[in-house]
């Protein structure tokens, strides 16, 4: 089997939910397995690139809220609203890489539960509280998860995964990386199963 | 036959270029024409946004020069590399709407000959020189074009076309509006063509 693919996502990102729902399905037809990798858009991307965050960015946000439901109705996948009040989504991070350390199959699907109670349900993923129940119904040790969430140590950890990320060209949520190729956006996913594919066997791009 | 769609682009703009190399093709599967409306992405558009240039975004300018001739090649579409010299799109914008006056069908020839010059041949199409010459290809008198881009008519004829888009939610290159919804970018092809497709009948994402 060749190397895994990387997937990169921040989970307050719509199109980084979007893009869950389908990356390890067009991985595994490929053979391939897939890395989960979240990260922060907030710091320091968007001040890296001097942009601002998406749903604070005129005209762009109000084309993301039909944009989002249109390409969930094509990938079927469910979809709530954006919640207002979930924009931070840095506990939700650093718990994935504190359960990673121990189990990197729960932190997958650790990190699927926490977008389904973000993009699914519509819950504030940027409360601690919420982050700590999905944990605790894999199994882990809640008290243990808000002392890690609270230590220097887990805030270094994901602070490191995050300039590793920019240092590979990370910018955007989602961002795929297979064999060294970049690819940006729920949208990109066509390409990244024409890149996997075999020479000349990739369905048409339209 | 059901209302044209509108296909706003800035020469400029690589994926404006791409998509104009296929957006009549979807439109006409669908009984569908096309209006083509240049606009320039500089100003007001990216102020108003508070964002910069894509080629001046750091992380995603670097993307983007991937990107492109990724799209280009499954598109099957000839892509030369940006010319750093050609920043500009306000002459050619300007000569289009000029000519439209006179004739819509010569203006949309001559819209895909400047998209040639600059993203087929690499030629800098900010040179108001360029975009005459290839009018003058077309059969319109030179001295009068040259006469009329320096006019406060023509000018204050592209800012309102500016403003009309920015007042319908436009905010990028390309940007495509069928029957009111909107598409932005060569990568929303596939959406737009399942808008336009019976349904059930549009192909799947992926």
């Amino acid at each position: 089997m060749s190397d895994p693919i990387d997937f990169y996502f921040d989970f307050i990102s719509p199109y980084g939910y979007l893009a869950s729902t389908k990356v390890e399905e067009i991985a595994a037809r490929h053979g391939r397995e897939v890395t989960w990798r979240p990260f922060l858009m907030g710091v320091p991307i968007i001040k890296i690139m001097g942009l601002k965050p998406l749903m604070e960015t005129p005209l762009k946000s109000d084309y993301t809220l039909i944009d989002i439901f249109r390409l969930a109705t094509w990938l079927q996948a469910p979809l709530s609203s954006p919640n207002p009040k979930a924009t931070n989504s840095r506990a939700a991070a650093r718990a994935f890489y504190w359960i990673h350390d121990q189990s990197p199959e729960i932190a997958v699907r650790f990190a699927k539960a926490v977008y389904e109670r973000m993009w699914v349900d519509g819950q504030d993923i940027s409360d601690p509280a919420v982050v700590v129940a999905e944990a605790a119904k894999l199994g882990l040790p809640g008290d243990d998860l808000i002392a890690a969430l609270g230590s220097e140590q887990l805030k270094a950890r994901l602070e490191a995964e995050v300039t590793a990320a920019v240092a590979r060209g990370v910018f955007g949520s989602p961002f795929i990386i297979a064999d060294g190729e970049p690819f940006w956006g729920v949208d990109r996913l066509p390409l990244l199963n024409a890149w996997l594919s075999p020479p000349g066997s990739a369905p048409a791009f339209i």
